[in-house]
């Protein structure tokens, strides 16, 4: 078994695919105003623990916005999980965790953006 | 001399500091419609080019997005570099080929997106 066979997460392991692909699933959140400090706590916890329970997640990784550029159009909040393929990226999308997911946050939830990637 | 020491630049090495702290910055772009496909994948070389050539850059990756929700907001281009402070980002931001980069980048980019965050 290899690591890319595991269903370990680590944020700072980057586990690529057995064929040593990865594809990166970038989103971006702002929240909305009206969310207090534990709505946020509460999703970031939520997404955070979608890697623990979904092995189709090979990595994750989070954080909140310290950029001085000023470009991040309101976004306060990066998360990127990692996938080795695009079927397992969307098995995820519709996997009943992640669908619970996006019902408990998106009421929280003034702005997002979602980028994916292969990484080349 | 440790791996976070060397100047090497791996798409898919995540070289974390010496005390295992990441700092991503994530760079989103929407090009021109007027700009060529050329156009584009001279900026794509030229933002890749800046990680052999600016030892700040712990890592880099960068692709186009394939997500299928439709939430990308016109970007199509996501590039993360890693560093391992934010001297470092910062040093990087007005380091002469980084600003070099963005006179040649600027007048392709219809939309950007940036957010830098410490991997938690």
């Amino acid at each position: 078994m290899t690591a890319a066979n595991t269903n370990t997460v680590s944020a700072q392991a980057n586990v690529a695919s057995a064929n040593g692909k990865m594809l990166r699933h970038v989103v971006m959140f702002k929240f909305k105003e009206t969310s207090s400090p534990q709505d946020i706590a509460m999703v970031e916890k939520a997404f955070a623990g979608l890697s623990k329970s979904i092995s189709l997640i090979k990595s994750f990784e989070w954080g909140t916005n310290n950029s001085p550029e000023n470009l991040n159009q309101g976004l306060t909040h990066c998360f990127i999980g990692t996938f080795s393929s695009e079927k397992d990226r969307d098995d995820y999308l519709v996997h009943p965790k992640h669908v619970e997911f996006t019902k408990i946050a998106g009421p929280h939830i003034d702005k997002v953006t979602v980028m994916d990637f292969w990484v080349k």
